[in-house]
């Protein structure tokens, strides 16, 4: 089963890669008030079902994926997804 | 107006930091047969409407925000994106 997991960096912490691509974005003109980077991360999994999928990925994210202190993440888990 | 861009490795190119998640993933027991691993940047921008903010992060993913090389790019524009 496929998930797809969105690990952003969260509000107030400094996102020094972030404004890196909003000052270069501006340097060529774009109209950009705010730029953030994080990371995506797609997986193939076994797991029996969609619910059982997610509870796998979430502990992944607390255990590996996401730095839980400074980064908050989203998790959409689907054939499609 | 917010829109966010998911740039990914394409299929078939070296995904070197998805190989790194993907073998820690299965050290600590997860069973998972893929991972890759992209970035997501969500920007705050100045567009009259949707269809002229797309154009826009289309024009910077062009220029900055991937290779399109080796990257593929997804735009999702809207005040809720």
């Amino acid at each position: 089963m496929r998930a797809t997991v969105l690990v952003r960096p969260k509000e107030g912490i400094l996102d020094p890669q972030g404004q890196a691509v909003e000052s270069s974005l501006r340097q060529l003109g774009f109209p950009v008030d705010d730029a953030r980077v994080g990371r995506v991360i797609d997986l193939e999994i076994d797991a029996k079902d969609a619910d059982a999928a997610r509870a796998e990925v979430e502990l992944m994210c607390e255990r590996l994926l996401a730095n839980p202190l400074i980064e908050s993440y989203e998790i959409d888990v689907g054939d499609d997804a």
